[in-house]
């Protein structure tokens, strides 16, 4: 199991009055680095909807944070996918600078069918990453 | 022709790394206002899609920022409908601390069928608020 | 010990397009509440770093969500201080709409020295409300 | 002169609720190309404040939105200085998906002394690049 990482640079639209990144909004440099897990494997959010009748859904987020980003920022998320179940899965996600530690996440993500929004079984290739 | 207002507070969430509010989030307070316009004559802007087909699109702004906001500031933000033909409507829109003028905005909003995304006369009560 | 609330209108700037509220976005509804909870006891952020020397740093964050909100919907935030030793304090915190809850977070807060950034005592009323 | 452009890639975070990105993030989008233009330089804002007492606050912003962008969508962020006097610089900044234009616009940015926020001379090297 290899871990993605994906490059993300801190804007002034990241930061808040403190002179760092706002608590929030590193929920969404998670996302995109989870989004980018997706389609480095080939799937598009709305091609999973649109084809599988799929959607995915943030059931819990714990995040640990250890130091602050600053402007000009040049930080790795990283995105590791672990079994949790046939319906969801757990991104265990973290944020560096350079060498850094930043913060820590852990992101449990169901997976719902599109149009009645019960649980469904995840496709087969987040399964298997997850292992 | 009377003038609405809307009571914004400044949090965390909206200032920038340089201890102001940062740029592009006038434009939410702006549409908070105009959001709230619309509620104050009984219009949802959820109603008017499933009841009338309508959704609005915002087609152009022009924003002269003043003063800067900073965090904790209770600002008042102004919205006033102005005539634009049958299909779309300009609101002029002010952002105040107290009697201080921080920021002055032109949004033009366009009113269209929400299935075709084509131009559509606006509800009658908007057509009339702008004379 | 009672609960603070305070109330939050769902506006387009909250919601993504899967149709409801971002799932980051939710930690500024609850920040909105922490900090009109400090106000409520005649504090503000902006007067407690200038005069006491004093700042909040969000340590961690455990958020349950439980159902999505929408446009326009009215939520209600809650907020409640819990001890957690003498230099920080956990908020116990819950989003409503009408009863059903939407969502609950757990939030701990370390209070800084705004210099130096080392543990600081908090101060005399935020433990008296935690206890 | 020529011109400088920077990719930008549509997230979840962007979207609102009408399934199109929320029109104050295209602001975002606009501000991360003249950031990036700035940095292809070899210039920081963070640097440009320490070392030559400089900020920028941006004074207008004229924006036209031709066609929405979407979830995944692709998009170029193009950004162009123009002369404006010595001590503000206007950029025409257009964004496009493909070859099509999706926002144009015109932000109009001054250049203050980061102490006093009184108006400064522009760094030779953006009026260089404006003439």
């Amino acid at each position: 199991m290899t871990q993605f990482s994906w490059p993300v640079r801190v804007y002034w639209e990241d930061t808040d009055g403190g002179g760092i990144v706002y608590y929030g909004n590193y929920l969404r440099f998670l996302e995109r680095a989870r989004t980018e897990w997706l389609r480095a494997r080939g799937v598009s959010q709305g091609a999973l909807r649109a084809d599988a009748g799929i959607q995915f859904s943030v059931v819990s987020v714990n995040v640990s944070y250890r130091r602050p980003a600053q402007l000009d920022d040049a930080l790795t998320v990283t995105c590791e996918p672990q079994a949790d179940g046939r319906a969801s899965v757990r991104f265990a996600q973290r944020i560096f600078r350079g060498e850094e530690l930043l913060l820590d996440a852990d992101v449990r993500v169901a997976c719902l069918d599109a149009k009645t929004l019960r649980p469904k079984r995840l496709p087969e290739f987040v399964l298997e990453a997850a292992e």
